[in-house]
């Protein structure tokens, strides 16, 4: 079993293979809060890169969730906070949703052969699917506009650590040492690592610094989310 | 004074601004050999991306240094290893050079407002260069086939430590704190660090290994390498 880290959106066709398993992180918030609407009893989350395209959405009747910069659009139902998508408004729904980094990850990896989910709420989850079938993993780092971030690389580095106590797993590339290590450093206390970082003040200004500590937490949820080429909707694998 | 680090060629175009000073490191080997180049009396090196342009010069009777996948190419009358270029060989010639990634990280910031060619040996003197007129300096690291590596981060790492040591230096992104993380792991002992990585193994298989340690020794030169965009040639700063 090999592991990758794919640091950027615009990097992966360099770490890209044909029989990749792709994680998408964006711990800060999209991959987190995705998880949590699918775990709240969403049937599928619907990804879409640009507003319009959520706008028209909405016009339909979908319920929509929108970020640009770490703040909720205008015209949505909801922003990039995980509580926003309580059971109570999304539970039998789909749910439209378009984010700054975490849907632009999406896109770009959506030919792998299969494309999961990740965030440190289901990281266990993940393992457990990704042992079964699983020969090459990449952890797709949504990053910030293309720029690597600190937070994505730390999920990749606590994914090989976790993965590698069960399954014996090589290095895809100098990505996974470098996430290790920094994974190393931070481990003990993610939280305080994190506030020096490029993310955290971003949080802090528009008021989403709440979110961060459910985003940290590991293994608060079981769900896999599973993205589906043929109608394009991420959903719950059974 | 802000300090970002670019840890791919692909990835430019997400780390430029407008005042840009890069610096361009490929430490093992190309950004090295360029200095040594230079420090032996070459008049330019000229970076070019394809082997069939370095051909056409090699035709008209220039001295040509080429590489790809770490072998030097059966053509060129040098490849990629600093020892190549002694000072009867170079002195007072020009020296066309194309290398796997090097030049291809040359070629995508070649707009920049300044661009240097960086490596452990001239490390101190680019500070001093970059003391005196630069506002926001890149260290674009030219890492493997756009994928990132260890030893490019690591001296954006260095580069952190000693320009932070003689200026109040701004992070331009997380990849500063990263590498500046990683270099405080490594900076010990280098070498035995640098075993665990992507392209030591490949130097030992292509019988380069020989030149691991000139290429992480610090300030064995003085020479600044400056890229001229108007006849696309590097000279050594006066």
């Amino acid at each position: 079993m090999i592991l990758d880290i794919c640091p950027s959106p615009a990097l992966y066709p360099y770490y890209q293979q044909e029989n990749d398993t792709v994680i998408v992180v964006d711990i800060f918030r999209a991959s987190t809060t995705i998880c949590h609407m699918l775990h709240n009893g969403a049937t599928a989350v619907i990804p879409v890169a640009d507003i319009d395209e959520a706008k028209r959405y909405k016009e339909k009747g979908y319920l929509v969730g929108a970020e640009r910069n770490t703040r909720k659009c205008d015209f949505a139902d909801c922003g990039n906070s995980p509580f926003d998508y309580t059971a109570e408004r999304v539970k039998g729904r789909e749910v439209v949703f378009t984010t700054t980094n975490g849907t632009m990850a999406i896109k770009q990896s959506e030919d792998a052969r299969e494309l999961l989910i990740g965030s440190f709420s289901n990281i266990g989850a993940l393992i457990s699917h990704c042992i079964e079938r699983s020969e090459h993993i990449v952890v797709l780092c949504a990053g910030w506009n293309n720029r690597i971030n600190m937070e994505d690389m730390l999920f990749g580095g606590a994914f090989f650590e976790r993965l590698s106590s069960r399954r014996r797993v090589s290095f895809g590339s100098d990505s996974v040492r470098i996430a290790q290590l920094l994974w190393q450093l931070a481990k003990k206390d993610l939280l305080t690592f994190l506030q020096e970082s490029d993310h955290y003040p971003r949080l802090v200004a528009n008021s989403a610094v709440g979110d961060v500590a459910y985003c940290l937490n590991s293994d608060t949820l079981s769900v896999v989310p599973l993205y589906h080429p043929a109608d394009k909707k991420i959903r719950a694998h059974p």
